[in-house]
């Protein structure tokens, strides 16, 4: 469904915790989301550990293939907070302290009451020439330089510097989806739904199997999507006339929609 | 922390329900905590969409960096079920219909009195050369070839899969971790835990601030991970010390442990 207008993006999630099972990752579906909603296409996700080779070679590989780059972890006080660092030497770029990040941090801990010292103001280090992405729960700043923005691993911060950056991002097409719940099987609907998929190949037609339903048996969902709103309907006509007729052949009601 | 004799792994996850955020991914998090809980170091986990040239790339490159590979969705009977045929492709054999997981479904769907039909055919096509991984939920197999061990996608039967294979991988040496909770930010312990860090380059010690507890005032958990545990119990006797006196200098008593 890539299409020369399309507007894709790739997610790196940095973090030892997420790799070791001690934190479980909830950045991967809320960038899938905010990813749909504006229209752009989030064709691979990678999860690396806190190492300066992985998080380089993850970066380069990603940004030269997709029109985004978002990253979420490793850009808090601590000596394993790395990605600025990582980016930097991607990029080939120098890391020096920012202004105008140091201004930011520095009038919230005046508030707080909080200590300059040395590991702090490693959260005011910018790669050269990139832009601050503004973080309005903690104050310390992401950044954006090319194609790449780098966000905290926090989620509750990760999502505020989404919303700070979305005006700045080009959507593609708007994606549209149609859900249809059948009461019968996958591989029942299988056949006849592979043969639509080919009759409309703009139209693509995933197929999702629910298990453990109220009356004990497999129900499937099968989720249309295309940016064109007339195709997607015509397929959906086709796709329920498919389902119908399954239903009847199963002797089955179909679930409520 | 990878030395010669390390297990490592890589997780690549199919599908395009993740990459819309219509699905939200448990999986990762259920291969971190079994790879952890058998010495196996997850290194790296993959996204990528229902496109045949993604899963083969992408095979192709896990399998070559880690002990082993492991793959979630993409194995059921509809025509988005392409992960055998991307593995076949990536190893370069055929896949043909294979007798043996031809009868474990016949003899689930004789119980279940549903059709055999040429859709549901596809769960028994199984790459040339490859073993079965038993689906003790729904009788269609998964199957390793080389390194590489392809599951279901459906939470439940990737993780009897996951127990089934258990047996037939080699643990590396256990890691052990140790937490200590903090009361004061990580700003605060960011410089003495570097280094001590570096008193400790085999003992990894990672950071992770928790936001919004009870009091108002971010506090710190630092988790030190090794697989000796002399080193671990020396490196959490000084990283103690020093948080003890950070609670100390900032007038605040240690939360529980």
């Amino acid at each position: 469904m890539t299409t020369p207008d399309s507007v894709t993006a790739g997610l790196l999630v940095i973090g030892d915790e997420i790799l070791s099972g001690r934190t479980k990752d909830v950045n991967i579906g809320a960038t899938a989301d905010f990813c749909t909603d504006l229209g752009i296409d989030l064709k691979e996700v990678r999860v690396v550990s806190d190492e300066t080779d992985d998080i380089v070679d993850a970066i380069n590989a990603l940004r030269a293939r997709y029109t985004y780059v978002f990253t979420t972890g490793g850009i808090g006080p601590t000596h394993d907070d790395i990605t600025a660092d990582a980016v930097a030497r991607a990029f080939g770029v120098a890391l020096p302290i920012n202004a105008q990040a140091r201004a930011m941090l520095e009038a919230r801990w005046k508030e707080t009451s909080t200590v300059v010292n040395e590991a702090r103001l490693r959260m005011a280090r910018i790669p050269e020439g990139a832009d601050l992405i503004v973080n309005s729960v903690s104050a310390a700043p992401g950044f954006r330089i090319g194609n790449v923005h780098v966000m905290a691993g926090v989620p509750i911060i990760m999502r505020a510097m989404l919303e700070a950056l979305a005006p700045t991002l080009k959507g593609g097409k708007k994606v549209l989806s149609v859900t249809i719940k059948t009461a019968v099987g996958e591989g029942t609907v299988g056949g006849p739904l592979g043969l639509l998929q080919q009759e409309f190949p703009d139209v693509k037609m995933g197929s999702y199997p629910q298990m453990g339903n109220a009356l004990g048996r497999p129900t499937t969902e099968l989720v249309l999507r295309s940016s064109d709103p007339v195709r997607l309907e015509e397929a959906a006509v086709k796709v329920r006339a498919m389902v119908d007729e399954a239903h009847r052949n199963a002797g089955v009601t179909a679930p409520e929609q």
